[in-house]
């Protein structure tokens, strides 16, 4: 006999249980919720999951997730064409998007080489950015992957790949957090604030 | 712009965060799992959804959710047929089943009275259970609600419509649960499990 006396509910939970962080109880909650309200409401989240799995793309030029060949932050043209960020991850794009603190174009690369997870440089989008910096003319490159030695690796080896680019190439700071207490903060993190001192100025 | 660069994913993610507990981020952090993933995962969680949603129906005799007319418990001969058990929720069906210590048939009223929340005895299933007794011959009917002031509540209204019924009502025991040390029980729980005290039998 199915756990749930429905074998349709209990198939649905079980597709739900599936995503990261949803376990049974969850699932079931969900489906339960699902189940009282109107129709329309489970056939548009059906519909909207649908669409988005079939019908999105990675920007061809920037390789962020996109509606369009090409994504809506590579055909801006407010947008300055000299500066180029490298993140990791859609993610990324999105958590520098809302500082507000770059109007420069993106490389995603999908990832940071990690061999423990079998991801290397070839599981990357690296000798597509290799290949961006001789099409297009960037006076800057900002590497700004996450502060783990798979990030470092992986900044290491963009820096080489990168050795016949003209510009500059910066890495984003590494530092206490601002509002931070400097008791708080971690060792290592703190060390390398004080050795990344930058002069002061108002 | 899209917030995402992506009005695919926007939407995905507006639809998803419509659920109960699932927020903006959480959201993102599911619709990102699924792009990751085949397209048959997307697939089976649509069309279980919405299978779920245009096929399950109430039980007609005891209200619990069901892929036929009459679910799996109540067509299931090898229940008791004499004893019924009146929940407020199918949850709570799930819930007793678990415990494998009721072989009886349910009634599931959808609810408690509460009129706070607009919920009167006619939103429930109270008349269709005093038909029950009428039709069907139970010997006793166990009333397994919670334990709460709505529930308390029920319990009697309940226990009023059936006053022309001619077998036993219960109501399921409270008191303090199983492990526990009697210091970090609430006053009112350690009270009444006094006051409720049994014979001790071994």
């Amino acid at each position: 006999m199915a756990e749930y006396s429905s074998i349709l509910l209990e198939n649905a939970v079980e597709s739900l249980s599936k995503l990261p962080g949803i376990g049974k109880k969850t699932a079931l909650r969900l489906a339960l919720h699902l189940l009282g309200e109107d129709a329309t409401e489970t056939e548009q989240l059906a519909d909207s999951l649908l669409k988005m799995k079939h019908n999105i793309m990675l920007c061809e030029r920037c390789f962020n997730i996109s509606d369009t060949k090409v994504c809506s932050i590579c055909s801006n043209p407010r947008r300055d064409e000299n500066t180029l960020c490298v993140v990791a991850d859609m993610r990324d794009v999105l958590a520098i998007e809302r500082t507000a603190s770059f109007n420069g174009l993106y490389h995603v690369l999908g990832g940071v080489i990690c061999p423990i997870e079998g991801i290397g440089p070839n599981n990357l989008k690296i000798a597509q950015l290799v290949e961006r910096t001789h099409k297009e003319e960037f006076k800057e490159i900002i590497l700004a992957l996450p502060a783990t030695i798979e990030g470092d690796t992986t900044n290491f080896y963009i820096f080489r790949q990168l050795n016949d680019f003209q510009g500059k190439i910066t890495v984003i700071s590494k530092g206490i957090a601002v509002g931070d207490a400097l008791e708080y903060v971690d060792e290592v993190t703190l060390g390398r604030s004080i050795m990344n001192r930058t002069l002061f100025s108002k």
